[in-house]
C-alpha cells in the first residue's frame, strides 16, 4: 500500500519519497479513514510543515515483507495457498529500494526531488543514492548508519532469541498451529523500545518512580519505567507479526552497501549525484552521531555535495520523529535547495 | 562461603573487603581446588598485583541470596525442608553490607583498611561508607553508580520478563516441577552481556564478521557476534539460577542510598569518614563516567576526602575486571595512602 500527500506538479519535479522505519507503515501523516492515531511522521509532513505538502507530492509506500499492508510473512502464498510464515524470502534494504524504483516508474516520474527517512528509512535513502544515482536529486539520511554495528546486530539477536524460544513460535509455524508467540515478541519489543529512548530522557520521564498500584499493568511491576515497557511491549505484540519482526531485523543487520566495494563506503558512494543531508541526534545511542559523521567523511572523500547536521534531540533515536525549529529549518532549506 | 588471600597482620590493620558483582562469587583470585578458571579479579588480586596479597589480607565473601555458595533461592528452607525458590526473601545491597559487618566482627577486626568492588560490588563499597563510617578507612567505588538509572531498571526488567515467560519457569516454582527456565535465563544473559561490553570493543572484536559454519553453536547464527552471545548465554544458563537472577537484579534496581535522605546523595554521605576513590570507565555505558562524577560532586559537597579517576577502559563496563598500568598505580597508591 502507498499513501500520498499533496499534489504532483505538472513537470513531475516535486515528488518526495518517504521511507518508513522498522515498525512504520505507509501511513506517514494525518489520519486516514478509521485511523486511531496520526501517521508516524505527522509532525513533519503536512501543509507548512518541514515537508510541506503545499509544495511537494509526498509518496509513502509500505515496505515489502511488512505486516501493515504489504505482502509479507502473514500473506497467503499464491503457489500453495498457505500463509508464507517462516518461508517468506529474506528481504534486504536494496529490495525495498528496487520496489520503490518500480513505483517511481509506475508513477511516470523521472526522479525524486528527495528521498528521505529516519533509522531503517534513512538506510533506504542512502541505498537510493548508490543504486539509482540518476533518479534521486536529494537524500536525507536521518538517525541512521551506513551499516549495522556489532552491537546493533547483538541487540536484534536478543530480540530474535526471545521470539524463537517462545513455545508458541513453533519454529515460525505458529499461524499454522493457530497460535502466536506473543510473549517473545513482547520481550523483543521491550528491549527495542529501550534502544529508541535516551538514558537522560528515561531518567527525566520515569526516573526511579514507583508505579501506582491502581494503574499497574502487571502485579510484578515495581517501577513506572517497568509499567511503561510492559504496556508498550504488550500493545506492540498485539499488532505486529513475529516472523516479520525477525525478517525486518535481519534486513537491518544485513545493511552494508560498502560490502561490495571492499568495505570502503567512499567507493560505494563514488557515483552518487544526489545532494546528501545527514542528520544525527546527540542522544541517539542506537545509531549515534558518530555513524552520521562516518557517512559525512566518506561522502566528502567521494566529492559528494553533502552536509552533516547534529541536533540535540531529547528523545534518543526516536528524535527523528519529532519536529523542532532547527530540524524543520534545515529540512526545509535542504528540500528547497 | 568466604575466600581469603594473604595474611592478617598482628594489629589487624591490613584487612581488605572485596565485594563481588552480579554473577561473581567468593572466588575472586587464583585457582582453588578444582576451579576450572581463575577468580573474577585475579588480574588485580595477588602478590605484587594492584591489591597486593604480600601486604594485605583480602577477604572475599559470597553475597547472601546467591547461587554460588551462599544461602539463596536454591537452598533448602529449614522451616519446611523445601527449596526456597521464589519464596526467598527480597535482598538489598544493605543486607549484604550488614552481613559483611557481621563477618568483620567475627574476624575480630575493628575496621577494613579498604572496601572495594566494581559494579554491584562498588555499590556495596559505597553503602559501607554510609552505614558503618567507623569501620571502613577507604572505599573504592568502581564502575558503579549511587543508584540504578531508569535505563538500568528497564534493561533488567527485559531480562526478568524473558525468564518469567519461559514456560518452564512455573511462576518461580520450576525446581518443584523438576525443570528449569534455561531459555529465558539465556536470553536475559545475552542482553546483560551486551551491556557489559562497549560498542567500540564489539566492533573491533566481532564487527560484522560472518560466523564459520563449522564452529556455529546454532544453525540460525549468521554473525560471529551472534555466535558469541549464544555461547555465552548458554553457558551462563547452565550455571546460574533463574530466581537468583531475578533477586539480584531487583537488588541492583533497588539500590539508592540517597532515598532516605530526601534524594540528596550529599546528605547520605555527610557522616562518611572513609577516603573515597571513585573510578569510571569511558567505554562503560551501563554505569557511565557521569555516574562516577555525580558521586564525586556529592562527596565534595559533603566535604569528604574523595577523588575521581576516569580511565579509558577498552572493555566497557567489564573494564573494571582487567588491570592496566594506570588502574594498578592508582589503586596501589590509594590502598597505601
Amino acid at each position: 500500500m502507498v499513501d500520498t500527500y499533496g499534489e504532483l506538479n505538472s513537470d513531475k519535479s516535486n515528488a518526495i519519497l518517504v521511507c518508513h522505519a522498522f515498525s512504520g507503515s505507509h501511513h506517514a501523516a494525518g489520519k486516514l479513514d478509521n485511523d486511531a492515531k496520526s501517521g508516524w511522521w505527522d509532525e513533519l509532513i503536512g501543509p507548512d510543515k518541514a515537508i510541506d505538502t503545499n509544495k511537494f507530492f509526498v509518496v509513502s509506500p509500505n515496505n515489502l515483507g511488512g505486516c501493515f499492508g504489504s505482502t509479507g510473512p502473514i500473506s497467503i502464498c499464491p503457489e500453495n495457498n498457505e500463509v508464507y510464515g517462516k518461508n517468506f524470502p529474506n528481504i534486504t534494504v536494496l529490495d525495498w529500494v528496487n520496489s520503490q524504483e518500480m513505483l517511481l516508474s509506475k508513477l511516470g516520474i523521472s526522479s525524486w526531488a528527495c528521498v528521505l527517512g529516519g533509522s531503517l528509512g534513512g538506510m533506504q535513502a542512502l541505498q537510493w543514492t548508490i543504486t539509482f544515482p540518476g533518479k534521486v536529486k536529494r537524500a536525507a539520511v536521518i538517525a541512521a548508519a551506513a551499516k549495522a554495528s556489532s552491537q546493533n546486530i547483538a541487540l536484534n539477536e536478543v530480540g530474535r532469541e526471545s521470539i524463537r524460544h517462545d513455545t508458541n513460535f513453533y519454529g515460525g509455524d505458529y499461524l499454522k498451529n493457530d497460535t502466536f508467540p506473543k510473549d517473545g515478541l513482547k520481550t523483543a519489543r521491550m528491549l527495542a523500545h529501550i534502544t529508541y529512548l535516551s538514558e537522560d530522557n528515561m531518567n527525566k520521564r520515569f526516573g526511579r518512580k514507583i508505579q501506582d498500584i491502581e494503574s499497574r499493568v502487571d502485579e510484578l511491576v515495581d517501577y513506572e519505567v517497568e509499567n511503561y515497557l510492559q504496556y508498550k511491549g504488550n500493545k506492540f505484540s498485539e499488532a505486529f507479526d513475529a516472523n516479520t519482526y525477525i525478517l525486518m531485523t535481519r534486513a537491518m543487520d544485513g545493511f552494508d552497501p560498502a560490502k561490495d566495494f571492499n568495505n570502503e563506503l567512499q567507493e560505494a558512494l563514488k557515483n552518487v549525484t544526489a545532494k546528501l543531508l545527514i542528520i544525527g541526534f546527540k542522544s541517539d545511542w542506537l545509531f549515534p552521531p558518530e555513524r552520521g559523521k562516518e557517512m559525512q567523511i566518506a561522502a566528502m572523500q567521494s566529492g559528494i555535495n553533502s552536509s552533516y547536521l547534529e541536533l540535540d534531540g531529547q528523545q534518543g533515536h526516536d528524535s527523528f520523529l519529532f519536529t523542532n525549529e532547527r530540524y524543520k529549518k534545515n529540512l526545509e532549506a535542504f528540500l528547497g535547495s
